[in-house]
């Protein structure tokens, strides 16, 4: 069989395949709206860690790309990627060591909450004689990460700016905790809105500049122009969308641009189905949104509930569905998380009308160092 | 620095850290427990996905592995291993021919539940010219695979006895709805045995043999000389255990032989230390016994709650605790379900007294076909 022919009706499964058509289109959405409001786009890449997405991002105009952990910044930058931020407070001599060596080619930043991280960054930079951007992280609300005042931030950013080897060059915020529909997303944006408005009048005073005030998530993505002064947003999951997006209102079915394709197994147990994916295939993630029920939705009979999972059984019921599926039968659901989904996979296929066009190697997958 | 004088405590984190002494006494005590009682031992691999530990768990008196998926058993097949039970009804023309083609050179051996796989499963191996042994699953009440009735158990055995290329072996079976302190399990392994007497009773009338009576999980498996007829168990958590496990009384901590060290990244929020390792290094499973509370156990400050995980901070709660641990220190967490977590990391160190003695490649992870 030539590769030309292959089709996703015909790879094994559990099978990761991601629609082209759906993905650009994603891509090209977001992009229209950043460069509609001015805003920046650095994708956080977390949700593919696939080199060649990023590439389609910077493309489509996106000025750099977002990272957690220093690995995934090595395997980026080693695919052409430059401009990185890593939007965590990495710590730790070796890590830091080999981000700076890094940051001797390509332009590097990291988000940090603390002076602790701050000097030990500093020192790392100065040691191989690099400089590395870094961004004072300000919780607006999530309580995940962050100085919480304006007072904290300034601390924060004169301390940076009296350290060799990093140059201060604004902040990071991450509205993680609005999870709601876009309409009733205004009254907690306003709060983020007034927060950051403090926090750059204060600034604009001590006449510290802020080159970057990056911000965004896809739930609140398309809503990032009523947060006044941010200067770019850092969505990951818009690029392929999940249930998660789906259930808060942020995409349609339609722009769900993966979906794992899996075989029932077994109807041997009265009401129930089993798919050959679970936990190990989706990942063990809750649905954040929406009714909050279930695992994944399967595509074509979305009244079949995806209710439970073992580490490779996906447990369908089908005590009250029409349509009882049969061994051998192959369905589509889309998962809950896409982000910790791909982040199981060591390939994704990409497909054009459900014709292979070939596979993606997740090359930033299990880069937690 | 070389590697023989690595210690745990210079790993960059998060790192998975195994010690082989608690390993080595966990495969001795349950090799142990199934001599004592006559009992075969087949471990479930898919808790650690490591040959090596495989060939160890062998070395100790295994008589065989357990594995869910064909990628798992070519895997575990290719370092040696044989005698291969895949405890999973496979379905799929290219993975079964894969496992025919395996079954030429190893002794292979699948649990069904229905005469469409059974039949798929002989095609595959007639045409390659193999044999494989079949068990038919019979399901004792977790209600996942499995034929329920003695009558339908003796049909599938029957029409796999009519087929070519498989021979009927006997049974497999999971008590994996059993999940409290062994003290409370007796009620439900009567119900387990007593299912199987039936079964039994019906096919020593009838005259087939059944060679091997597969059962065991880890929470039961001390208890499993209470299920009469059972030749084999298949318990697989037991040679890493975790906090599943520990809550379950079925260990206690000093049996837990992995843990993950994390550095604290970040403590600006008030009563939070953020921790770097999130889901993507501990899996989002929840915890299914004990309290229920917690994504995993913090060894050195066992009051310190880890209430919460984003994809790569781990959120611990030390609103209440007399430490508050600062940026950049170390901490060792037993994960809720070792499997999971073992799936998402490409290599496992392993140390004994804190000296890394190396790394075992998680072979088998990422297998899912």
């Amino acid at each position: 069989m030539s590769e030309k022919s292959l089709t996703i009706d015909e790879l094994e499964t559990p099978a990761v395949i991601v629609d082209l058509d759906v993905l650009e289109a994603n891509i090209a959405r977001m992009s229209d709206y950043a460069r509609r409001h001015a805003l920046r786009l650095r994708p956080h890449t977390k949700t593919h860690k696939v080199p060649a997405i990023a590439q389609m991002q910077i493309a489509s105009g996106s000025h750099g790309i977002t990272v957690a952990k220093s690995g995934e910044a090595e395997v980026m930058a080693s695919a052409g990627l430059d401009n990185i931020l890593l939007a965590y407070p990495i710590f730790g001599e070796k890590k830091l060591g080999r981000l700076a060596n890094l940051a001797l080619e390509k332009k590097i930043t990291i988000a940090i909450d603390g002076a602790v991280t701050a000097e030990a960054i500093s020192q790392a930079a100065h040691s191989a004689g690099s400089t590395i951007n870094m961004l004072v992280e300000l919780d607006v609300g999530m309580r995940r990460c962050g100085v919480a005042s304006a007072e904290e931030a300034e601390r924060l950013a004169k301390a940076v700016d009296q350290l060799p080897g990093v140059r201060f060059a604004g902040f990071n915020l991450y509205p993680g905790h609005i999870w709601a529909p876009p309409a009733e997303q205004m009254a907690p944006l306003r709060e983020v809105s007034a927060k950051l408005a403090e926090v750059l009048e204060k600034f604009s005073r001590s006449g510290l500049e802020c080159e970057i005030v990056s911000g965004g998530s896809t739930p609140t993505a398309l809503q990032s122009h009523f947060i006044a002064g941010l200067t770019e947003i850092r969505p990951g999951t818009y690029v392929l969308n999940d249930c998660n997006t789906l259930g808060v209102g942020a995409c349609s079915l339609a722009d769900c641009a993966l979906r794992v394709i899996v075989t029932v197994v077994s109807n041997a147990v009265p009401g129930r189905a089993i798919v050959d994916g679970g936990t190990k295939t989706f990942s063990s993630d809750r649905l954040l949104s929406g009714n909050r029920e279930g695992f994944g939705h399967v595509t074509e009979y979305p009244d079949i509930l995806f209710e439970g999972m073992s580490e490779e059984h996906g447990h369908l019921n089908i005590s009250e569905t029409a349509h009882q599926p049969a061994v051998g039968e192959r369905l589509s659901i889309v998962p809950n998380h896409v982000c910790a989904c791909v982040n199981l996979h060591d390939r994704i296929w990409y497909h054009r009308n459900g014709v292979v066009e070939g596979a993606w190697q997740v090359a930033g997958r299990g880069r937690v160092v």
